[in-house]
């Protein structure tokens, strides 16, 4: 860097310091009860250097799940409508799986077919539409869809269904130092496909479940990767906290969750020394997005539920519990 | 921040960038020859906005194996001296092995013995004490034993055989925007317990041999992991590549190998778009450390073998070769 160049770096980080929202509140989507106020407060502690709660910034770690935590998960989770949209394509470069269930019924009924699938049947169209491509291929079909898909009940774009309330906290804890991760139970590989533009998370910083790849040379004798149907992490309820240890090997200083899956990430988070804050979101709006539990009374859905007996341990630990309906003062970007 | 904060914040920024080694060499280490030239250029061309190949801030990996890359891995791997270190502790925990082969033999013959062991042995020892306790258990003892262990042949804290060049490689990098990650065939959770200090890489930042943990809960209720023999990524020749997909998912821009277990990941990271730098540390140097290859009609080694067959590779392909005995001014930082 030449003296001019850093001249103006410097000049650049002066104004952006100096002028920019120097005291706008970071959180502004939040109303300013107990959920907010313990967010403020972790942070305000941890990065004080002067506070018997300091946390180095080598070891600022943020977990969050993404379905149901910082997207909305109903009425099925977004891979699973990848996998049965994809399904024309596969059946193209397969056509025998044409006369073949499940494939017959989503290529006559669509994703509205789909979704009504039993499980095995889902299973069977995810190993077959997640895997035998290479990574490159995958990733790039993935954003491909993710640009122009959309949630039918919604009638939006996925990405446009992120909470702005958990896009503030993404961004609040990265300007004070934290790395923010997604652990999720969907496919590392398809959330690391739109992780950066969705929620500024590059893909090295995107856990989830991960199924093997094989090395090998393309006909220019090029390296690449094929995606295979061997899992190697399992990342939800235990799966979490060991999917934690092996990418990031580093145990979480706050970390975000909303269903049974992320309960042992809670755990493992809150059993650390020091400081450590374990939230929940409850879906508890059915008015702005959906009210579902059981806790609380609430119905169960097929999706990201939060049991009785989870939501009694988040009360007797001290968990922060985040209500959409009072916590949010918005729940998305577009309201 | 306060304005105050933030206009000290200013004033630190503006005097590290005006009145810090404003025109030193990041690369002091380093002859002016063409390996540094090649590192250099590469950081120029992918950081300079205006270049076409430009490289955005969220895409600069750089990947490094460690063993003879970026320190000393002779007269054996650090791991594997762990391991035979660490036997008395085991057998002190379970003395019923003092009597079994191959824990006898390290009992009464201690490292020197165990070095000498064949590698089936080798690879029962380090099952053993590599496995069976938490994996914060195992943090804290790898980085109690690397404070105070040394390789014999030098007489010396393993921490000190890092090659001055490559930590001025690494630092230049970091400057620069890229994230540095080792991609070692070590373990894993071993070398993420000396990373941080002994090269400023976070354990995030780690991809190595891993195997899965268990969750559960100790006698007081709280959540941990324990290291299980079970193998999840080979990280060596074929797996290195397999491994940075899984553990960072995006192909490096550069990466620094030494031997035929780093090919692959050198060819995985050359054949993706754009610029890429693929770079090999030849030892070539017996003076100041060692020559084994057997490249150029070195001898053959237990360890960090380089075919002739990759040398060939790397010339065809116009990779660059870093020469220990022309290229580095000096090896190590107490030279």
């Amino acid at each position: 860097m030449s003296n001019t160049q850093r001249f103006h770096s410097v000049a650049a980080l002066l104004l952006a310091l100096l002028c920019g929202a120097a005291d706008a509140d970071p959180l502004e989507s939040w109303d300013d009860g107990a959920a907010k106020k313990a967010i403020v407060a972790f942070v305000e502690k941890t990065t004080d250097k002067t506070s018997p709660d300091f946390v180095p910034l080598e070891e600022r770690i943020a977990t969050f799940d993404q379905d149901g935590t910082l997207w909305v998960e109903q009425p099925m989770y977004v891979q699973v409508m990848y996998c049965i949209d994809r399904v024309p394509a596969l059946v193209k470069a397969r056509p025998s799986l044409a006369a073949d269930e499940p494939y017959k019924t989503v290529m006559s009924g669509g994703r509205a077919a789909g979704l009504k699938l039993r499980e095995y049947d889902l299973i069977k169209i995810m190993e077959s539409t997640l895997t035998g491509m290479s990574t490159d291929a995958f990733r790039a079909d993935v954003a491909k869809w993710i640009a122009q898909a959309k949630n039918s009940s919604w009638k939006r774009p996925f990405t446009d269904l992120t909470y702005a309330p958990m896009q503030e906290v993404l961004k609040y804890l990265r300007e004070n130092g934290y790395r923010t991760y997604i652990v999720t139970g969907g496919g590392q590989d398809f959330v690391r496909a739109y992780s950066q533009q969705t929620y500024g998370i590059p893909p090295e910083q995107v856990v989830g479940t991960a199924a093997g790849t094989t090395f090998g040379y393309d006909k220019n004798g090029k390296a690449f990767l094929t995606k295979e149907p061997r899992l190697l992490l399992n990342d939800d309820n235990a799966g979490k906290p060991e999917g934690i240890h092996l990418v990031i090997g580093q145990r979480p200083h706050i970390a975000f969750g909303n269903s049974i899956g992320d309960q042992q990430m809670l755990e493992y988070t809150t059993a650390g020394g020091g400081v450590r804050l374990a939230l929940l979101v409850l879906h508890d709006d059915a008015r702005r997005e959906y009210a579902y539990g059981p806790a609380q009374g609430l119905p169960d859905t097929k999706v990201g539920t939060l049991s009785q007996a989870l939501y009694d341990e988040a009360i007797k630990k001290g968990w922060i519990l985040i209500s959409m309906q009072n916590d949010w003062k918005r729940v998305f970007g577009f309201e």
